[in-house]
């Protein structure tokens, strides 16, 4: 059952040496959910292979260009495409005030079920809980009204023990049951405890998503202990003050949440286009968290 | 003096086999005038290496996503790059709109003037006229107020004979009204006739864009005798009548309007992406109009 997190894009506002704004895809247990959607995520994920119905979930963080204008354009495209399923689309509400002005100017009535959820920039709130995920928001430090996304996977079910199963000749189709931590009773009555057939299940999963933010330790406590969190570190040390002036962070100050959140590991990303060589941002981060990675295009990070 | 087209993106609706959405670059004297801005144009331009501060003017057909969406990016990135020089932008009075609301709620004050002119859908007229160019409007038949646009140079300056101002010694200073069609009054009052000093001047170079529409000649007049004629032609005449459902055309009425209109050259584009392989597009037209080209992306055609 797979986590994973893979990156469509990673620059900042100005795209430059061919990368793109930013954009990501968290693949939780097969369902694919889009973080940011910046001009050009319909192209990158054609390029990496993703297809556009498979995607069930959208959330936005906030309205600088950047992160949102490839999205009208991947609803059209999901449109033409006949897409039938429907699609959960999380962000501010102007964000929908938008597109629907973009539908009606093309004369455009989506042939699937587009379920806005205006997210509230003032407060944080689970968005969504379901079988395999909950989803709370966070608030950004940033120049307009801006959201992070933590996303907890859900409790994953007991690992069946093989031999076991066969010894007690278990029937296929109570392995479900087993599997949630119900105990196995046969046709005669006899019990067989639970813990006899399965281990603990793995630990579930966690992914913080934070973009675009002043370093800002308000933060720490909801993204405690995940496995992976993705920081923006738009500039390097170095220009800390510009990072501060434009509500920023610099790679440090994202390794520097990260250790303070005790995080598993560090993603960083959202470069800004003076940087051609990124090694130099990676290697500041790391100075502070190890377990820190770059936020490369195509990139994916499993957990 | 350039006069050239040259090819960012011509993909219709979906954009596949790495194909982009429609964008095009009229170089005009020097002067870079963008035709339509899908998604993902600044990311082209820099694949082509256009600049974007040379872009003086900007002409949006219309609302249908592949031919705007790229517009809001390429805006904020002039924008963050600094851009002083003024822009005009044509395009339907509710782009603006858009473009003022994307502007609000990113809450970005442009650096540079923004000038806008609306274009009325329901009229062709003349929208620029200076000293290098006239552009007219045309009126396209397609499912939502769509715009073409004929861009025709102004007379072309005179040529000057060298060996003739040397062999009369006429001032350099004065090349410039010469070329213009003055005579030479030396300072005795001698007259040396224009005819003597130059020959008449290459012809004034033309170009129309048509995209997107159905087949329709009503066009023909307002076009005729271009030098360079685009007309989308999304599909094959296979498929005439899905062409006449969505109102767009196919290559070989493409073609048949180009042979009506005694252009001299045809580039076909706006491509379905039902077709991997454009030959066969190509050589429908061809077979109507044999001087036709694809609009592949990075092409130019110079006139």
């Amino acid at each position: 059952m797979k986590f994973q997190l893979t990156i469509l894009g990673s620059s900042s506002a100005i795209s430059i040496f061919h990368r793109h704004p930013t954009a990501q895809i968290l693949n939780v247990r097969e369902r694919l959910m889009l973080i940011d959607c910046g001009e050009g995520t319909q192209f990158q994920m054609s390029r990496y292979q993703i297809k556009a119905h498979r995607i069930t979930h959208i959330f936005i963080s906030h309205l600088h260009g950047d992160h949102y204008l490839g999205l009208a354009g991947l609803l059209f495209t999901m449109h033409l495409q006949g897409r039938k399923n429907e699609l959960h689309l999380f962000g501010q509400e102007d964000l929908m005030d938008l597109i629907e002005m973009q539908l009606r100017l093309s004369n455009t009535q989506l042939k699937f079920n587009l379920i806005f959820h205006p997210v509230k920039h003032y407060l944080e709130e689970v968005i969504l809980d379901d079988d395999d995920i909950n989803v709370r928001t966070l608030i950004m430090n940033h120049r307009i009204p801006c959201m992070g996304y933590v996303f907890r996977e859900k409790k994953r079910p007991r690992k069946l023990i093989a031999q076991k199963l066969k010894q007690h000749n278990i029937p296929f189709h109570v392995y479900h049951s087993i599997k949630e931590g119900k105990d196995f009773v046969d046709e005669n009555g006899h019990r067989i405890p639970n813990a006899e057939l399965t281990h603990s299940p793995m630990a579930a999963r966690s992914y913080a998503y934070c973009s675009d933010t002043l370093y800002d330790e308000g933060i720490v406590d909801h993204i405690k202990d995940v496995d992976l969190l993705y920081h923006e570190s738009t500039f390097s040390e170095a220009l800390s003050e510009r990072a501060a002036q434009t509500y920023h962070s610099t790679a440090k100050q994202a390794a520097s949440i990260a250790i303070k959140s005790n995080v598993k590991q560090l993603v960083i990303g959202h470069f800004s286009a003076r940087y051609k060589d990124l090694e130099p941002l990676l290697q500041e981060a790391k100075s502070v968290f190890p377990n820190t990675a770059l936020a490369i295009e195509g990139k994916t990070f499993s957990i």
